[in-house]
């Protein structure tokens, strides 16, 4: 098959968005909250090849435009209970959907997928009104080379994260630091699911070797600043190896497996 | 009143059902799916005595035919509160169904239940198309002799299975491996919500004496053969002292209290 | 400001009912079951100055009177997704709630409150017969003195207690012991959520100074005196410092910060 190729390609895309390359061309998107979003200069129709979608779970801003992109390309999404529901409504084909529960691994795409804890919520209102809850989804991507990539989606802080260390040895992890305060009809929360503080303890505790920063629009925020600080503290100090990674939308992260 | 009867029977039904009968002759089912399971020998109609139901989610495979035994035999049910909402629409009085979440224990025909964490979803449709969820619900059963079983239910790993195995320390547990797929509108699993590994290591950190498999219908498949494996591997190298444990659904497993 | 003021005031509304008066005169109520709970002496119509409520979750004898009181003085609420709906039904303007999940953290009358992991169940009944669950809530309060209490709602036992014991080291925890069984529509549970000895250790975990018993309408019952008698134990075997109080329903605790 020609050379070795283990380089992944890893697109950060704004708020919890991601698009992955494996080394052998696959795509795959999470959370592809595009066209609405602010901040990323990908929008859907930019997208040529999408392999595969993973959603974390029923907000607005991760489910993104899930249905536009499932529909164009045909591919399978893999979801919780609620987003299912919600994006069969929006006309994707059930098909394509493999709903699951935390343990529950499949493959689609050639790429192995297990959902793990996340501690959050998850909930769609759908057409009549109703209005509709399920886990929602941390994802461990099993790439074709051997890479392990943890999704934590928006989580809060949990122990068993030392235990998704353990158990799963994820390599780089997507990690949520701050919060979008973009919104009006939102809130305005002093910080995300995470701290800084909480997120790189996280990131050490899930023993990664590149913590890439996401839920925010610009890198050059305090919080986003913080994580940095903290993981380069630890790294100094021998605490931890995890080295932190903070994207600009549109940026990408190539990770050339050891 | 004669003789001390120690005897505990255990009768594993398939999937993830089971029949206890205790010493003093109380007949407790767990997640009585019987008609519709392909794999167990025993049907609504055979049975004859039945003192409790114990229904850990509201999941087909699960909540079964707990309708029709519940309003056979007029017994307690102990469930989370979508089920109680299926199960009254399907017939059973509210007076039967004992709603509950993780931590408030009850005693119903003369057996203390408490339920545990699980780590799963919850959820049913009732008739008029609403999707209503809960806690799914891991139980310790406390029979009269002093046997106490753990049945994990559908529950993905997390270390508070330690804290459970401390704090409860149950003899016996009745542990997810696998899953079956044998329904055509399911996505092909790779695991079930635990791995092999994961439930062996569960299984000695619930610290039991007998770790009885479930969520299958043959015992001839690699999960279960991999598990009992590993836990056999531990017991050699002093690791756990866990017996594993598998029937096919029809057998009996007789536990003698020390 | 005049002489410093350090004295927190902590009214027990019986059930899971608070009433914090900081030392800077901002009153907080917790979960305010009043009218038509029949232990406390404090009704709605006492009520002279509100200025935030956190709701924990949907359940009646914790959403209680919210509704009322918030149309009442105009306040926030800070709750589950669940709760801000049925509250949005019983009139209380949208603006005035502020919808959470664990970790989002908010400052709302000049407190900023941490919604923490809570194991529990949060549901609520729409007027459409429609039934919508959410995360439950635990909060970590910071009031204005430096002082932090830990409500831990209903919730069963956890070992991340002990983290959040380390990451938000609380001084004062309202800890659920006990269950009312004064409902005839409920059935009778033998324990609360946590039974005596886990509520002690639970206190212990979270290092807490003080462990102000909850869930109940009278201290003179056998699951508080038993949660005492625990934590005085552990305090005589050095084997935690964590003072337990428990205060009848419109009695006052005064702490006094070091």
């Amino acid at each position: 098959m020609g050379a070795i190729k283990m380089s992944t390609k890893i697109r950060f895309l704004g708020f919890s968005a991601f698009l992955i390359t494996t080394s052998e061309g696959i795509n795959i998107l999470i959370d592809p909250y595009l066209d609405d979003n602010p901040s990323t200069p990908l929008k859907v129709k930019d997208l040529t090849k999408v392999d595969l979608i993973l959603v974390s779970h029923g907000a607005f801003d991760h489910i993104g435009d899930t249905a536009e992109i499932a529909t164009k390309f045909g591919c399978p999404v893999i979801c919780g209970g609620d987003s299912k529901l919600l994006l069969i409504e929006k006309g994707v084909s059930s098909k394509q959907l493999i709903e699951t529960v935390w343990g529950l691994t499949v493959k689609a795409a050639g790429i192995m997928v297990r959902p793990v804890e996340s501690h959050h919520r998850s909930v769609v209102k759908l057409k009549d009104g109703s209005i509709v809850s399920a886990l929602p989804l941390g994802f461990i991507i099993y790439l074709e080379n051997g890479v392990r990539i943890y999704n934590a989606s928006d989580t809060g802080i949990f122990s068993d994260m030392k235990l998704i260390g353990e158990l799963y040895r994820p390599h780089i992890g997507f990690i949520n630091v701050t919060i979008e305060n973009c919104f009006d009809f939102l809130p305005e929360f002093l910080n995300g699911e995470m701290t800084p503080y909480e997120a790189a303890i996280a990131s050490q505790w899930l023993n990664l070797e590149y913590a890439i920063a996401c839920h925010y629009t610009k890198k050059d925020c305090s919080d986003i600043k913080q994580f940095i600080q903290l993981l380069e503290n630890m790294r100094s100090e021998d605490k931890s190896y995890t080295i932190p990674v903070a994207l600009d939308p549109g940026e990408e992260f190539v990770y050339e497996k050891k």
